[in-house]
């Protein structure tokens, strides 16, 4: 018996192991478990009507759909956008929406968690892209590229909490524009500055200005604030936040959470302060502690030189040299910009307020090396035009200025005046279509032609063409002009030339 | 000891039910476990590279990149798709890349297991569109949009086989035009097929063909074939693969797998061998059989009907009316069609051989009507372009032709001949951005002229503006055509004049 008592034992033990093992094993299950129960629990309470199961009728969590008339602004946006890339020379590229996760591990930083995953259906394990700066880097290294300018314009994904009011999403535009290749100092650089200026005084969205700074003038100021250098990266993100909160939390931020000393929180403080133009700089230049790091030094030398090529540019007016600017990725290695938005001067304020950012980027010379196999770096610089905020500022302007906005490019409907006529019309409009003339039909046998009329007046389409028993006799089609309300007769030979004509479309 | 050994063999009882339940609990984990494994063993074989962890330098399975070439001819093939859409007077919009889960369930039959789900991280079940119909039928529902005519040009996802190189891929572009709203019967189902046969012929893709059919006509052809009511979707779905595989494979799928008998099976094979045009409507209006089912006739009604607008529009010769067409997804309710490339017509073949289908659609009454809460049906009939397959099409050609595809619209090159010009350059080259001239020059302090003409050579760029001491100094530029090598000196003034006539950009 106590062998038997005994084995029993160590078999308990045994099991005792497997349960724990298999518990362990279970616990990253429980957390899906929760979720689907959550589900379930929100199935039960929606209920079944009448047979019917009913739908959860939304988007998911920070998405939105566009409507038409949302669409015609942003392809309107769109449109500046890529004039302006393309008055720059840009070629343009599309990488998956999707990377394989390992790509993308690694490169943001913090931010990291807010990466959508796929779930594993077998197969490779896969995440949605965060930007599109990653997948260009990617791209270049797996094509072995060295040299390209490009711009891509797509969605990127971040599980954020939305502020959709406000331009931010999960999902959201990036519109980036790149400049990949070993260069002289600067130039890109400064056509990256040249491009947001270009692109936002384009889109007439009010008054802005565009905060410069540099990783390495950071870097320099933490190290002779005396931040060790295994915290450069981490002070980095919580300056970052300076745009969005005070400097007393940020300073709490890194005294207590970051563990950094008063001494060099308060060095920091007195840094960051600091904005302005090339007297700044050179102020900086001639700063004892400063002046004697090798890494402040030279982005101090870049920044100057930047500067002069930013008057050549006509622009170094709109650029503000701002120890403050930190941004939050990772990558960045050398010069970085935001573009913000200014809100209308208030008389009694000294500084104007600001909306927000609609622009970002900077110089990454170490990303595309990181997929390099040997290690091959492609310096890059570019920026991001924040799309999204743009374009709720303009869907604000444009419901506050009640613009009608059209939503189509019909420029005639073919209608009739009597019924029995869908024959003739279809057969009408056929012939506008293969000549290119952009034309629409109300899909009805017999509609009256005060609704043919009035759905013109509803969508802004300019002429319509009218046929009855007597044009089609004579051979014309009555020409009305929706908005004179003056009727022509025009031999229907004659009719897409008087229809290009009238609407001055080729 | 014997209570001892009862105690512990109770416990260990006890235990392997534990045991046994968590091991259920885990069967759908191990599944993971397992990939896990493969992914961990993965990166075990690469390796680490002197301290850089190797990366797999690819995209997803079934996806790729397009570069600046490609992009190029898709850019192309794009604007001859949405020329055509506007034409029509169709509207844009656009939605998430991802619906909750629950949106796309029990949309698509046997399809749904290819559909990507979201990692559960918290929050929503989401998963990534499988086509562009389903979240069109959510956004009318949601909006309460009972007429709309809309165009939607988005990627889509499906966890498919991928046969890369004849443009069937996991990501890919749908081109959906849809008319969704309650009108006279075959209008808009007549617009759809036109429209695709306008795209097909603009695109060249050589001769092609429209195959149509009709869900009711299915549904009657199988009624009298005696095929049981619930097995229509499945059979259905068994028809769809004739485009793919022979009859005889089909047959012994419906009567083994699926169980229908031989005489049914057969009878069915009697009509899928059916194809031709209106002279078949007729025939199987008078078929005593077909024609005794009142979904039949309805169906056939229509199609008699659709012939008769697509004889207006010009195209009926380019139809089919052909039984074997099924097409795969739940959702459609009537006329359904597919256009399909035909190769060279070979002189020993009697018929041409296809290609594959380049387009499809149909028409879904039912769709909306499963969303909204109250089962209000909008109907709706789409058609999709497979731009994929076009794409890959298109790229092949262009590359056998070895025509050269420019990549950008760059007008002219700002450039020097001698050194310490680089200001200059960068003056000049801002007038010329801000005065819309689309213009590069290279990011070098001093590069070498040959270097600069190169550039020109390589990329396309007509025309180059040289700037040196003399020309400064007489105020004017040397233009230079890259073709043709002539050179003329341009009055700065005059200069933007200059270009914009030779490169014919107003």
């Amino acid at each position: 018996m106590a062998t038997e008592a005994a084995g029993l034992a160590e078999a308990l033990r045994l099991q005792a192991d497997m349960v724990r093992r298999l518990k362990q094993e279970q616990a990253g299950t429980e957390e899906v478990a929760e979720q689907v129960a959550k589900l379930l629990e929100l199935k039960g309470r929606l209920g079944v009507d009448d047979g019917r199961p009913r739908f959860l009728l939304k988007t998911p969590k920070g998405t939105r759909d566009y409507g038409p008339k949302q669409m015609a602004i942003r392809e309107r946006v769109f449109s500046t956008i890529i004039s302006c890339f393309k008055r720059h020379g840009a070629e343009v590229i599309d990488t998956p929406v999707f990377e394989l996760k390992e790509t993308l591990t690694g490169k943001y930083g913090e931010d990291s968690k807010l990466i959508y995953d796929l779930k594993d259906q077998g197969g490779e394990l896969l995440s949605l892209r965060y930007d599109l700066t990653v997948p260009f880097a990617r791209y270049l290294a797996m094509n072995k590229i060295t040299n390209i300018k490009r711009y891509h314009i797509a969605k990127v994904y971040r599980r954020d909490n939305p502020a959709m009011t406000r331009g931010r999403y999960r999902e959201f535009y990036q519109c980036d524009f790149d400049i990949a290749g070993q260069f002289d100092p600067m130039i890109p650089d400064a056509e990256c500055l040249k491009i947001v200026y270009e692109i936002l005084s384009a889109l007439q969205l009010g008054d802005f200005l565009i905060k410069v700074n540099d990783r390495r003038i950071l870097d320099g100021m933490f190290a002779v604030c005396g931040v060790p250098d295994s915290k450069f990266r981490t002070i980095c993100s919580s300056v970052d936040k300076l745009d969005k909160v005070m400097w007393e939390d940020v300073r709490s931020e890194i005294v207590g959470e970051k563990e950094l000393s008063t001494e060099a929180a308060d060095c920091i403080g007195e840094y960051v302060r600091l904005h302005g133009g090339l007297d700044l700089v050179e102020q900086l230049l001639q700063d004892p502690e400063l002046s004697q790091n090798k890494l402040a030094r030279e982005g101090l030398g870049d920044m100057k030189l930047l500067f002069e090529y930013l008057m050549l540019f006509g622009i170094a007016d709109k650029i503000s040299f701002d120890l403050s600017l930190a941004r939050g990725l990772d990558y960045y290695t050398g010069v970085i910009y935001e573009a913000v938005l200014l809100q209308q001067q208030n008389d009694r304020e000294e500084e104007p307020a600001t909306v927000g950012s609609v622009a970002g980027g900077g110089r990454y010379d170490g990303l595309v090396g990181m997929f390099d196999p040997k290690g091959k770096k492609v310096p890059c610089v570019g920026v991001s035009i924040g799309i999204e905020r743009i374009f709720s500022i303009l869907e604000q302007k444009m419901e506050a200025s009640k613009e009608k906005i059209r939503t189509t490019d019909t420029q005639v409907l073919v209608a009739s005046a009597q019924k029995k006529l869908l024959e003739e019309r279809l057969k009408l409009i056929s012939e506008l279509w293969d000549s290119g003339i952009k034309a629409e039909v109300l899909y009805k046998k017999n509609p009256k032609l005060l609704n043919q009329l009035q759905y013109c007046e509803d969508t802004g389409i300019p002429l319509v063409a009218i046929i009855g028993e007597q044009e089609l006799k004579d051979g014309v089609v009555k020409l009305r002009d929706v908005a004179t309300r003056e009727e022509v007769d025009i031999r229907r030979e004659n009719l897409v030339e008087e229809i290009k004509k009238r609407t001055c479309q080729p």
